[in-house]
């Protein structure tokens, strides 16, 4: 058995993205230090990023514009332009930030590369997504590229019909069990689970989601190769 | 000859764009008066959205952060943050307005699909364009849809590879010589161009670019069904 495609997701499976995030929360979060604790401070910008959600989708343009919202919020309007700007400014050194790879991400992508297709299957803003994919000399690896505004079992499906993937024979590895792993295993596909050492939020499964699938789990994707070597024999 | 595939731009070709943002910018420009003129208010907009565009990208998420900041400028930080969410909620708006059509696009649109493989190229936000997509009630007619960061000649190129399409029997339809119309023809295509009543400065081809290509030009969509015809004879 060869699989017909071998997909992976981007951030926090081969470089580094939620510790951005966090690095920025925690520059936004002194920003409003003393007035609000820092719980409460990650809870209102959590409670910001989830209702805009559904306006702004996932990205940070739309992160940058929930931390200048919650800051309004919890200072009831006595923030200054110019923390906003600095704020602004945050997010635009997130968007400037080079995508720094994930431990052995570069020698296993390329040899992989040598045996199977590879393909970059990422959620978030196209933009900024693709000036991520530029700058981690990962490019040339990916016989396809799709960046998604959501990851579900329809969006994962479109993609086998547009390619003529089978689902037995297409194996997906990421770090999310929501938009990586579960998606995909429910359409019957195989998935490969290889948790980033932080989660946002948003992307925690619950354990009745979880329960409902099965899938392959790895510690960092150094093991990787030889697990898809079991799996094609 | 019959084409492989007839492709349209969204945003001002099918349904009106320019125009919401141009409301935007009125309110953004009142919220400035009468410490500017207004000119200079929107010069200084546009240097900032096209300082930004390289790591904004397009789209209503990165003007309204591009809006913030121009506003601040102004300012000299005196804007206040009650202010700033007004243009913040000056955003939210444009991101929830459904995409209202251009005279004539749901017929035209409809009849050509009968005879013709119909595909959507747009470029922008891809959050946001999916939204105005599927709320334009037009998705069901179009074989395939690219949203792009961008529309170079390489750009096109990758979706004529994908598709298998034959450049000399791929028509383009848009608003914007330079995104839709330029690109296309200087790669084998054919390309109809229907101007907007409003042209965003980013966009304006020069003279030297336009004197380069031939294309045709019509002064509204109602028109396109007839010229088709006469190229497919």
């Amino acid at each position: 058995m060869k699989f017909d495609a071998i997909a992976f997701d981007a951030d926090d499976t081969l470089w580094h993205n939620m510790n951005l995030f966090d690095n920025s929360q925690n520059k936004f979060r002194d920003l409003l230090l003393p007035d609000h604790s820092p719980d409460w401070i990650n809870e209102r910008l959590y409670a910001a990023e989830t209702r805009n959600l559904e306006i702004f989708g996932y990205g940070v343009k739309g992160f940058t514009l929930s931390m200048i919202e919650t800051a309004i919020e919890l200072t009831e309007g006595r923030i200054t332009a110019n923390e906003i700007q600095s704020i602004l400014d945050v997010g635009k050194t997130m968007l400037k930030t080079p995508a720094q790879l994930l431990d052995n991400v570069q020698h296993v992508i390329h040899e992989l590369s040598h045996v199977h297709t590879l393909m970059l299957i990422t959620k978030g803003d196209l933009f900024d997504q693709e000036r991520k994919i530029a700058q981690s000399g990962l490019a040339d690896y990916f016989t396809h590229v799709e960046i998604l505004s959501n990851k579900s079992e329809a969006d994962y499906q479109r993609i086998l019909d547009r390619y003529n993937l089978s689902a037995d024979r297409f194996l997906m590895i990421g770090n999310s069990l929501r938009s990586d792993i579960l998606p995909v295993v429910a359409i019957g596909g195989q998935a490969v689970h290889i948790p980033y050492q932080i989660t946002w939020q948003h992307e925690i499964a619950t354990k009745e989601e979880q329960s409902k699938h099965t899938y392959h789990q790895l510690e960092a994707i150094a093991q990787l190769p030889v697990l898809i070597d079991e799996l094609c024999r």
